[in-house]
């Protein structure tokens, strides 16, 4: 009985993410589920990206914790379409609570949607939310180990950060271990080693996230955006 | 009619704990559920902690994971008395997995039970495992915030350790937010400030462990398991 109610959670979350998905598209907006431990380094990757791509493109983000608005009043001072979802105790976001987030946006005018997951390294990645894409910000000082403590992971995201890069000296992170072991459950997938502190690596991150805006939908903006 | 499940859930999970805590009681053994962020350092914790009691104190590890016996294998290295609970996907430990893997230890021979529950700063702290105490290792690379952002575990743990200490420095962390926030939450709760790479507050932590054990239960092994 437990498992049949466990499978309408997750059939329920599959049509909702799959409603959500169609928006998104509608709108052309390209969607990022941003993943990690708590304090790897999320909000700081998103300030940095916003710093640097704000005046390009119309970037919006929903912010999910479980209490709140500590990283949501940071991101505000950069960009308007801000949106917290505070989970309550929920240690993941759903499909639902951002189809919620998402009428407080102005849907037509963004290009890209970054959806700041629960700092957790399990949970989150089962909910399917209509991203595009799964990032997963894994961090120097949680150790090489990562991966191989919590697969599931690393197997379904489509981008590994490797962040605070910068405490590499001195530490005992092995980079060959880590990159190893996530080539072993996700192979082809590409890590970037960057610092949110010293700057290190965040326009290789900025070239990947427009390559995937472009690809998607700077074509059809050239046509139908910019004409709105 | 998901609450009433949820609550059948937590019900059961209490009775369990109930059934653990006097099986503990039954063989003096004084039992810490270790808590913390995936990388925060509960697993170098309890290898210092050995390093220094093993020969003084009767430890036993019980191990929670996803997946893999990584953590396991190094404690195996100083002590025979480890079982490794692989959850299979679930994001915390419950009163029964505990059930099953205390079934592997020799009970009586033991003063201390190490529980290192799964990476994660929320689930965790809503399943009574049975234990005599909740010890949250929260750690300097994750921020100051965290108290912030995960407020129930920080309320509900017995001992607050600030590991990774040796970063404070040229690091952003701000030790008093953290302090003040963490106090208002759990006011009288105390911290300890340590770093299990350079060793500083390491012995704080011991003396604070002694002091539970001896406590509960030094008294009571000088008349009866001395005496087994």
């Amino acid at each position: 009985m437990e498992i049949e109610i466990i499978e309408n959670v997750f059939k329920y979350n599959e049509a909702q993410a799959s409603t959500n998905r169609e928006i998104f598209k509608e709108n052309n907006i390209v969607v990022f589920n941003l993943l990690s431990s708590p304090g790897a380094g999320k909000t700081s990757l998103i300030l940095e990206t916003l710093k640097r791509l704000k005046n390009r493109l119309n970037i919006g983000v929903v912010e999910g914790d479980i209490s709140s608005t500590h990283d949501a009043m940071k991101i505000k001072e950069y960009i308007d379409e801000v949106v917290q979802i505070n989970t309550g105790g929920t240690c993941h976001l759903n499909a639902t609570m951002v189809a919620k987030a998402i009428e407080k946006l102005d849907l037509k005018d963004l290009d890209v949607l970054i959806i700041e997951n629960v700092g957790n390294l399990i949970c989150p990645v089962s909910f399917d939310l209509g991203e595009d894409f799964k990032v997963l910000v894994s961090s120097v000082s949680e150790g090489h180990d990562k991966p191989v403590k919590y697969p599931p992971i690393f197997v379904r995201s489509n981008l590994i950060l490797l962040n605070k890069i910068d405490l590499l000296n001195g530490s005992d992170f092995d980079t060959s271990l880590f990159e190893g072991k996530v080539t072993e459950l996700n192979p082809g997938v590409q890590i970037i080693k960057l610092s949110c502190k010293t700057g290190v690596g965040i326009d290789e991150w900025i070239k990947w996230l427009e390559a995937r805006v472009s690809g998607k939908i700077l074509n059809v903006r050239e046509f139908s955006k910019n004409s709105k």
